[in-house]
């Protein structure tokens, strides 16, 4: 069979970024032998500037500079590849295809979403990671897509490489889904399971997750809702193809659950869940995240620790759920090597 | 864009085939419009012979006619294009898809070894629910696809419409599957919660299962593992690209599991599951269907009454499960769908 030849770019070298590269570098025999695809990295871009090599880069030397703690590990691997300007260099590049694993912005979405934006006028195909861009601007951008007979791809939004995305728009094709609940943030699954099986309170569970690296020094983005809200956003994106904005999601976290409230609803046989809803209601979209006691004969009340989950209700098959890690360095590369290996197919 | 126009021969009208029509009767707009196919279908066997009609049958009369419970409801729709032969004419017909719905059959795989043999050398693509072809001849029948240019789906055979085949195949790609778990017979699973949940001999929750009509009155196929062993063969065949023959896998039922068995487990905090097992041990894959007593917090530990699952082992993510049901009228009619969906990208 005829190999496709990929070239990517790769803006972000981050735990995501970075989780690529190791991926991509492990599997790249099965990558060519058994999906036909020859991929090269043209271009890695972390915040101080971009290196390039229109012939392709040496992924291993990049990650082995990059964990070596360097203070600029792109400009160590060829200074003369090296461009510290900002990022034009990547979208005038031979590059068919922009990995974009920029950190999420939820206010402007930013810099990801400029980022998408040019890569997809420029014709190259699009794989991200960042939740800003896909929840705050994901019609006009599938439209940019389309216009541009680009692929835009974003698994690793929503359960890092869990499948959610492809298993709603791909395997769940042909059954009209009616409403989508989930565990959307590990880390606040996280701290409800420590909470209820070690009898903790909130402030000393949300400092374990601290310490094992679920949570960031500011835990906002996990603990008030507002990571769940985007994948919200997305999710009502995708099934209803309405907009949502993350600050339209109907959002409480889980900031104000005590041990008193967790202990009272397991003596009820009930289990508190950080739950992240959408529904259509006639024609309007309903949003949600909140704390929920669910029974725990509910398949996501038995979701512990840092696993995430959603469950798609369904017409033809009723509840169909999907459990598994919702973050992580090689789950989430796992979730852009995957969007890889479909493009070709993809629609 | 384009609309790709299919013809359908449908063979087999029994709960999935008429199941399959169902959907297929109300998502005709849908199917046009969205997933830009014109679907007609030309012809509709069942054992009294075939109704063929190269313009298109009428779906809604033949389903119309299925439901009075006549004699023969194909030739009641048009003497003179009804056929009492047997399935050649299908092969000869203008389709250019062969939906095989044909009952399971694991000790020869007939008739619908032969009529998917006959259909792929004939340059048609086929969709089956069949599992007695898939688990024992599914590595010839992939080559024999291969070397006429044309598909081979089987979402249907296992978990019904609930995604296994294309989850395990598509949205793990990129990832090494070590194994594969599942609770794969629903009759079984929901014998054996009965037991558990209301304190019933397995007789009892047996003859429960049977007024419900999940299991036949002859209930060998399920509590003795059979239906969960050819499942576990065409998980294999998938994964591991080898051939299980059903009877190969090592099988052991649930027919001499007592009530005092499920209620000490319980007492144990463990629940007793008919599990199916593959996985690989070097170069040997191992197979097995038996009951195992898992502790709760498996995640197949509370899967219970007729709903079935898989739980996938995977070096990028570790353990992924998916939840659904494993059987029915339209979840199976729906796996027919998304098959169908998916023909024109499918590689």
């Amino acid at each position: 069979m005829v190999k496709k030849n990929y070239n990517l770019s790769l803006i972000g070298l981050g735990t995501v970024g970075s989780g690529f590269l190791d991926i991509l570098s492990s599997r790249k025999h099965e990558i060519t032998d058994k999906y036909d695809l020859n991929v090269k990295v043209v271009s890695v871009s972390d915040t101080k500037g971009t290196l390039y090599d229109q012939d392709g880069l040496e992924i291993e030397k990049i990650l082995r500079l990059k964990s070596e703690d360097l203070k600029n590990p792109l400009k160590s691997y060829d200074e003369s590849k090296f461009d510290k300007d900002s990022y034009e260099l990547v979208f005038e590049s031979n590059s068919d295809v922009l990995v974009e694993t920029t950190p999420t912005n939820l206010e402007d979405g930013e810099p990801g979403l400029s980022n998408i934006k040019k890569a997809l006028n420029k014709g190259k195909d699009v794989i991200t990671t960042n939740k800003g861009p896909i929840s705050l601007e994901y019609q006009n951008l599938y439209k940019l897509s389309q216009k541009n007979q680009v692929k835009l791809m974003f698994e690793g939004t929503v359960l890092a490489g869990t499948p959610a995305i492809n298993f709603i728009k791909k395997d769940l094709a042909g059954s009209n889904i009616k409403s989508v609940r989930g565990i959307l943030n590990g880390t606040t699954n996280y701290i409800l399971s420590k909470m209820e099986k070690e009898s903790k309170s909130f402030d000393k569970a949300l400092e374990e997750a601290q310490k094992l690296g679920y949570a960031e020094s500011d835990p906002s983005a996990d603990i008030d809702g507002w990571d769940a809200a985007a994948k919200v956003s997305i999710l009502s994106n995708v099934i209803f193809d309405q907009s949502i904005d993350p600050s339209e999601v109907l959002r409480e976290g889980i900031r104000n659950i005590s041990l008193e409230d967790v202990k009272n609803a397991e003596k009820n046989n009930k289990r508190i869940k950080l739950i992240g809803k959408v529904n259509k209601k006639g024609k309007e979209i309903k949003t949600s995240v909140k704390p929920v006691k669910l029974s725990l004969n509910d398949s996501l009340a038995q979701v512990m620790d840092a696993t995430n989950a959603i469950s798609v209700n369904t017409d033809h098959l009723g509840e169909v759920s999907v459990i598994g890690p919702g973050a992580g360095k090689k789950e989430t590369g796992q979730a852009v090597l995957n969007d890889l290996l479909r493009l070709k197919d993809y629609r």
